[in-house]
């Protein structure tokens, strides 16, 4: 066992600089087959200066030349134990990524900045045309060329893409809101008091007195955990305070367990949010996948996504060749298909798979663009803009015992083929509580479900914002004139959750084959205001195989019992 | 010889872009060990979309994930002969890299973009607190929240940092004039008619109505060659009519000859500017580094640089190791030493070596900071913020019968520890003709020279910009208060050149042992207003042993004739 007092000389003199230390432990523990590292329990500070460097590419997050403070690359059997310890990083470093690790255990510790990526401003006046805003001391900032710029540790300064609204009282974002994307940064800022600022700048909804506008970057450049081709990695008992970023970012890895992670504001910080984006994120792992005992709140996207990428055909070369590209900028980077990988084909219209084959060569022409060839001839309707994926990086997904709250967006966005199983977690979120997408077309996040299980959750008054039509909602995006020809989704059970509704909406669903929605037991709460009375609890259309209880647009008809609000 | 006709069906068909047939020629020249790689005399047009990528520092520009059209990486024996073709790129792609080559030839063809990189306008009006300009359609704009955006294929935009006034006439910068670093990033501009702007900011000096307002981003994105780690490279008959970035960069190469290559502005294409920054710059090359029979005019920056790379002592570690910084951003990422390496210490007020030594281990913590170990103990005067050189990288220089004119900033700047040789070459050059500096606490360009003969040139009305102050200027960055206790630069004859001359400031020079001034004809011309009526011909302070015709600020000792202007 290595304790990081061994290597107290790295330390940097003037600012404790941790980042030294954490290199030369690390390196040691390599040369030497050290199994664990271990902090004694306080604080450590970790700047960009000195840490290692690594341009990487973290999908559905920023790519680039990175500082990380920890980096593992290639270590097997190895174990980060910080013993109740508190990390605490300053501007742009990544705290943690993993590169080709095996049986990896992080463990026993907190990960916050000393200045956030984002920050928040009380609402003093709101009136048509502008609003003001008082900006707590954590939150730096200097009017420059008549603009908001938010400032850090020396000339580091946050750039501004979105503000949105939360209600101060709730930590929610405020009923209803949308983002304001652009608003700050090509307004015009004036001060007019102490820290107090006026934005002259058109707001998509005039917010609420006392409210807290939250001011976010339009890059996702330092999440918290990267993990990268590795296996069998454990995160437990980590705390997330911040991140510049997402939480926990795996991609291309298997068997993965994340247990008792928490992402949340740092108690008495003052702050309404916790980390920038979302609070885990799986993209074309395998394996087993499971999230236990977590609390993701008030984090600004989703609590968690498990999904493939979509590559889109660009061109077909030959009989058995093709070149695709990665058309989302967050997922160029990716290598998708290794020699030897199951590929299967989806038509971009109705999403069906249309053909499976295997990969016999990669070229990787660039970021954006890979020629395949494959081992059979391709059907011959193979055609551009179609897409394909990997079939062999498909996890199964467990979440179980999670509590998931106050955050922007949704909850669980679930669009694996392996087995999911969601099952006895909380849920109080402002958009669906529980998506399941796929598309081909904006996001190209793969792919068909075919065995999901959604039991004994609680949903608590969900859909208090916009992001999202009904609490659980099935949705590949599926054109409706292309609907009717396509069972994209398959075999997902929704049996034994609680809801506490005010909305009326439940289940929103389409193209699936085998959807199961009984058992459920629906409370009602006036906490919210009821947004359309016309709304469907249970909306499904082009579905087969459908097994609910007795619907029909009757709240009783499902066992509800009416409650107090 | 391979022919890229062969890769025909590469081209792309829609956009008929070279770049994948160049990929698949080259590639298929390496396995075959093909010599030559010939074009037919045509037109071929390179898109970054294909092209193949690599992340790149490259010195005096801007370090990057970068598109490369034609990418030699370790090639050896190999030539590229453009037969008289005419490459144009598109958007954000780099012409030629060489990375670790062998005995490359690069000759007979252009480099052009669709779209440059800069843009211009034409000087409509100019009051107090706003300039009009007029935007030619070549140079596509938009205005977006009242800022003026250049903009380019696709979604393509272009930053603006600078703003410079040329003289339209002329075609050089106009008399006097100061950039305008931020003026248009930052001020208000609005749509006066038909591709008219104005723009509501300050400038410098009140430009001329008719003159040419040149408009550069701030990044040096797209160089047009670039040779990195290489030797015997020959450029030959190469015509540069634009690029994002320097002409020619070379960094860790030796044995360069180019020649024949002409850096200007498209004939007949209504541009005033050839390319955005340095025609040809040199940092830590060694052998012979021939310029011959080249044109260097309208580009951005110095015709060129010729200069090693000081790192600066940022913590002494023990009595044999230190850890050094690369303060310059465009200099982080070069690995300046390798084991085995000399090095030299120098103090950064005297610039003076105190110390050698020899590299025994390297560690690069990232892009900025290095940890090196020496053989031998240090000098126990080593400290933080003294500067480190490596002697191993220093190269011959010798331009001879090239012509420099009409570009922002200087002429060539010599900072060789080699024998340099700068003969029968033309410059009208807005700063500085000949500039050897050295310094080591903002540029961080080393080195002292040795050896260096400036003969048979002429200098032709030179220093009519503001970047110098006499025509040749030898200005170690030493404080004043140092200059008596250095001898940075050693034996630099300027001997047997013309010079027409209109401000009086032929040669200003300090802290060199050996300068010899003579032979050298001064002719007068009143085709520019006299600066200063005080300024000194020979302005010479803190020199030992000085061998100078008869000064005494009289142009008669010097052999001056009198001409008209």
């Amino acid at each position: 066992m290595a304790n990081i007092e061994e290597f107290r000389s790295y330390f940097g003199a003037g600012n404790h600089d941790a980042a030294p230390a954490v290199n030369a432990a690390l390196a040691a523990a390599k040369v030497s087959g050290e199994r664990r590292l271990v902090f004694p329990r306080a604080r450590y500070d970790f700047w960009p200066d000195r840490a290692s460097e690594r341009y990487w590419f973290i999908s559905n997050n920023d790519e680039g030349l990175k500082r990380v403070a920890f980096s593992l690359e290639e270590y097997e059997n190895f174990e980060i134990d910080g013993q109740g310890s508190e990390f605490v990083f300053h501007g742009y470093v990544l705290p943690f990524t993993l590169q080709g690790c095996r049986n990896i255990t992080l463990k026993n510790f907190s990960v916050d900045w000393a200045r956030t990526f984002h920050s928040e401003a009380i609402v003093l006046a709101a009136r048509e045309g502008s609003i003001d805003l008082e900006i707590p001391d954590q939150f730096p900032y200097k009017i420059e060329h008549d603009r908001l710029v938010f400032t850090g540790e020396g000339d580091v300064t946050y750039g501004i893409e979105n503000m949105l609204e939360f209600d101060t009282e709730k930590r929610e974002t405020a009923f209803g809101v949308f983002d304001n994307f652009g608003v700050c940064e090509w307004h015009k800022a004036e001060e007019i008091g102490p820290r107090q600022v006026r934005l002259h700048a058109k707001f998509s909804t005039l917010p609420t007195l006392g409210n807290t506008m939250v001011i976010t970057d339009g890059k996702r450049l330092c999440p918290a955990i990267t993990i990268d081709r590795s296996q069998h990695v454990t995160v437990q008992n980590v705390t997330l305070y911040h991140s510049g970023g997402m939480g926990l970012i795996a991609q291309h890895s298997a068997d993965l367990n994340v247990s008792n992670v928490r992402v949340t504001a740092r108690p008495g910080s003052g702050r309404m949010i916790s980390l920038t984006a979302d609070a885990t994120h799986f993209v074309n792992c395998a394996g087993e996948i499971t999230l236990e005992d977590c609390v993701f709140e008030n984090q600004m996207d989703d609590a968690t996504n498990v999904h493939g990428i979509y590559g889109r055909i660009s061109a077909v070369l030959s009989p058995t060749e093709i070149e695709f590209e990665l058309v989302h900028p967050q997922q160029r980077g990716m290598d998708i298909f290794a020699a030897g990988d199951p590929i299967e084909f989806v038509r971009h219209t109705t999403l069906e798979t249309y053909h499976e084959n295997t990969v016999s060569c990669v070229e990787g022409l660039n970021k954006q663009f890979t020629r395949l060839t494959l081992k059979s001839p391709l059907h011959p309707d193979a055609a551009v803009k179609d897409a394909v994926a990997n079939l062999r990086w498909i996890p199964n997904f467990t979440a179980r015992g999670n509590r998931s709250r106050g955050n922007r967006a949704r909850g669980f966005l679930v669009t694996t083929g392996g087995r999911a199983l969601i099952e006895n977690n909380y849920f109080h979120i402002a958009g669906a509580a529980i998506l399941i997408e796929g598309d081909a077309n904006y996001w190209f996040e793969s792919g068909a479900v075919k065995d999901v299980t959604i039991r004994g959750n609680s949903f608590d008054r969900c859909n208090y914002g916009v992001w999202g039509r009904a609490t659980i909602e099935i949705n590949g995006a599926i054109e409706p004139q292309y609907r009717g020809a396509s069972m994209y989704h398959r075999n997902i059970r929704i049996e034994n959750n609680i809801f506490m509704d005010f909305h009326g909406a439940l289940l929103s669903a389409h193209c699936v084959d085998g959807l199961t929605f009984r058992g459920n037991t629906v409370h009602r709460s006036n906490d919210y205001p009821r947004r359309n009375k016309e709304t469907q609890q249970i909306a499904v259309d082009f579905c087969l195989n459908t097994l609910m209880d007795d619907i029909a647009n009757n709240s009783d008809s499902l066992g509800t019992r009416e409650t107090a609000g």
